[in-house]
């Protein structure tokens, strides 16, 4: 296995406006596994990990991070984006779709870097985390998908994605 | 040829900060195309053309728009930076290469705006700008690649890479 | 929804050795889909529906569909092998990991053929089916995957993935 | 410089029937390189050092060396196709624009060899040799494009191109 200095944490749509269908059923979600994310940042800066965030753009096809941040910004997420939101060194990179890779300069980035290993943090777990799980396993990442710091609308469904990654993509799926 | 509407002005790397081996000509040669570049937006909003930026981070890895421009600005090219600058509607997206299709988002935000044909302008003309040519040669978009709205260190090596888009891409090459 | 002209029938995986831990079980599970596979190869006729086969290489990376037949071909499946195999006129493109569209050329033959709608049919249901309906999805294909057309070693994974594509991915699952 | 044993030689578009305009004029080219590229070969056997042929499919979308070579071959090519074909061992990908990395299987083949430094050998040197010099050199290969190995319709454009590839990417083009 790769060193953990070798790794980097990736957070998945996390500057997120919950603005959908179910959307406050996957921000109470999220709030839950906030404690376990905040946790794995501790974890990142402990050992020098580089932190990636991989985010919806919110169709303004702006690479634009206060923007999107702001039209984010509202009642319900205020205490988990500020919670979570990117500290300066931190990295910011939009994507239009679902996977992480796709259409984006997230590849890039973990070449320049020498990443061999992801961590993979974020919503949903059984769309965004999952397509961009599918994608690094194609590119032949070692992943840690930490089981509780992934949330899906549906429990059941993020529990059958961390199965899925688990069982056909060798995830480690252990939590923090 | 498809309709004027189904074209997109793509600048690339304007927002630059020029601080590299002979910057300081292609700062020169770059404000020389200054006119004919703000033609070029004059001629997109009179069509109703979309504008997309194609820039580089500076090593940032961040899609922060407002972080890379006070990065870029300094006393040389800030008369340069403030008149070419996006303005809100605008398009922006990052690129970690020379192409602007490589490990971006370019080319999802042209097939979402039904984009057929590419408007190119900026910097450098035998490099960035060729690269993209290539790669929107092999995408299948036709080009119009203003001969006076590209500029490159050296006004030859300009000049080649324009007959080369015109020879090789089949790109229209005339002056806006 | 699109003209079925605009449709191609993408057969995933289907010229296989499965010589591969659990592959007997695979094997019989793609014998019970022969008819239905069959099947959409008269319904693609009858609509002059192109025909793509997207398929494993066997650590050969070589575009050499006479070598990868031979390979593959031994007493278990050649039934199958016969059955199914590339009729002069279809397409075959090989790709090196399990979606169809990564590092292959298939979405250049796609673009060229100006389809909109994919119908998938092929193995296994939950990795190599479910990969491509995943990339189709994020490159806004509109999908058919009949679910008695695609196996996998498990009937409660095929079934689950074809959940998935129904939900997530928006695919039509009704059989041929 | 990475070591020898981490290069691979990229035959571009040998395979070839030079049924277009000025076919014939890069036909005698082609002649002229033969002796260094059977070099190469040599070279690259001597070193064992991977050969990978990436290939134009002659609109056929088939990964079929066999058709595409009969295809291909012709009373004028005759010799140089002979020569020049794929041994077993050697591979053989498709590719279906001008750069050997688009749309095709090359990157991942070159990644799990582990090469780090590609030498191009082929035609024409100032298309889809150039097309795939900038995609390799995006993605931080060493290049060396010995400029007795390419060949284009036209010498002087050959010449521009090496011109471009040694001071724009950084190939050693000094010959074999």
């Amino acid at each position: 296995m790769a060193a953990p200095e070798q790794s980097a944490l990736i957070y998945i749509d996390v500057i997120n406006d919950f603005q959908f269908n179910q959307g406050k059923k996957l921000l109470d979600q999220t709030y839950r596994i906030l404690p376990s994310m905040m946790n794995l940042k501790q974890y990142a800066h402990a050992h020098e990990i580089p932190i990636i965030y991989i985010n919806d753009h919110y169709a303004s096809w702006r690479a634009d991070l206060q923007q999107i941040y702001q039209h984010c910004l509202n009642k319900g997420n205020k205490k988990l984006l500020e919670a979570i939101r990117p500290d300066e060194g931190d990295y910011f990179l939009i994507k239009p779709k679902h996977s992480g890779f796709y259409q984006s300069s997230l590849q890039s980035l973990l070449y320049e870097l020498g990443v061999k290993r992801l961590i993979l943090s974020g919503i949903a777990g059984n769309i965004c985390v999952l397509f961009t799980a599918n994608d690094a396993y194609m590119r032949e990442y070692e992943l840690w998908v930490p089981e509780n710091a992934t949330a899906s609308n549906d429990p059941n469904d993020n529990q059958y994605a961390l199965t899925m990654m688990e069982n056909v993509l060798k995830a480690d799926v252990s939590p923090i």
